[in-house]
């Protein structure tokens, strides 16, 4: 009998397009089920009273509980990445005024993501990990961001730092040290060595 | 009047799909000319007598080089990249046995990715650097390696190391450390920063 036919069943509590896509690239067969759970609330809440890299992995965390719960005996997992100026979280900007607004207060310096991963099975957390990339933008000039946000369009508008790194965003910076998934959103190296450990992955 | 409008025509002397790829998602314009040199005897006369990452940097260089003397003018992009297992240098495997051989040689060990990039105009060699990656395959099994040659077919055979990072093949690692884009086969970020200090990229 094959690890593939004993593979458990695996659940992706997020709607993140760019974690299913890792996981789907990486070969694995899941659901993808997003945690209903108030994110920004949470933040809110903990901004100023945890590390920034924490939150992270509590909303990583409430969100694999949250669907762990109404999935009895499936691995569960939950991922969040937070995007931290050192002094605080940046949110989704949800307009081209929020965007321009982003880019602005993150060109010439430095900020961190933080992604943080999580399994649960039933009321269990099994496992947690975080991991955080450092970028660093160079001095955009105002008309490179216009052009920026005139190529590309409302997508932009549901990234938290107003820019794609994986098409012309890459160009705003002058230095990226982290891992690719991470800045993509989901440590998947260390996720994928806990699946397999809970024959959670077909090896 | 517009940078973009201004740039200077820019040639990838490669034919490597994921550096085209690279630079397309940047958002750069470029034609593309594979330099036409035999890198097999380069690197097999080059093996015994330089550093393996020296040896990505000569292949650069001179593709760039090549390019460069048949497009009078052009900012010319070389690019190479190395499998080094420290006391080789692998080539492509060109068939599933050698596929099979070369993913049994690497699995449990860790291995080095070089990859250098070098910009020529005319027979100006007016940059380069190399940056370095290193990779650590788990142990994996033969039935392992055997279902990844199944499902990645004909494709892997092209591939230095017989595995596709970037899908399944990031099953077979437990330890990534380095920059994407010299993992995919050329350190953008550093070439993306020349570029704009020869008005080779519109910003």
């Amino acid at each position: 009998m094959s690890g593939a036919m004993m593979a458990r069943r695996l659940i992706l509590a997020s709607g993140s397009a760019a974690r299913r896509q890792m996981l789907a690239n990486a070969g694995l067969v899941f659901d993808v089920v997003p945690a209903d759970i108030d994110e920004d609330a949470v933040r809110d809440v903990m901004m100023e009273a945890a590390p920034h890299q924490q939150i992270a992995v509590v909303l990583a965390e409430t969100k694999a509980l949250s669907a762990a719960a109404a999935h009895s005996g499936a691995i569960v997992v939950g991922s969040d990445q937070i995007l931290s100026t050192g002094e605080r979280i940046l949110s989704k900007p949800g307009s081209r005024e929020g965007a321009r607004e982003t880019l602005r207060m993150l060109r010439g310096r430095t900020h961190w993501l933080h992604s943080a991963v999580a399994v649960a099975v039933d009321d269990d957390l099994v496992w947690r990990t975080v991991e955080t990339a450092t970028l660093t933008m160079r001095d955009v000039r105002d008309e490179e961001i216009e052009r920026y946000l005139d190529a590309a369009g409302q997508s932009i508008f549901g990234c938290v730092g107003a820019y794609q790194i994986e098409g012309a965003g890459i160009r705003f910076f002058e230095r990226v040290v982290g891992d690719h998934f991470t800045i993509m959103g989901m440590p998947l190296l260390p996720l994928l060595g806990q699946l397999r450990r809970m024959d959670g992955v077909p090896a």
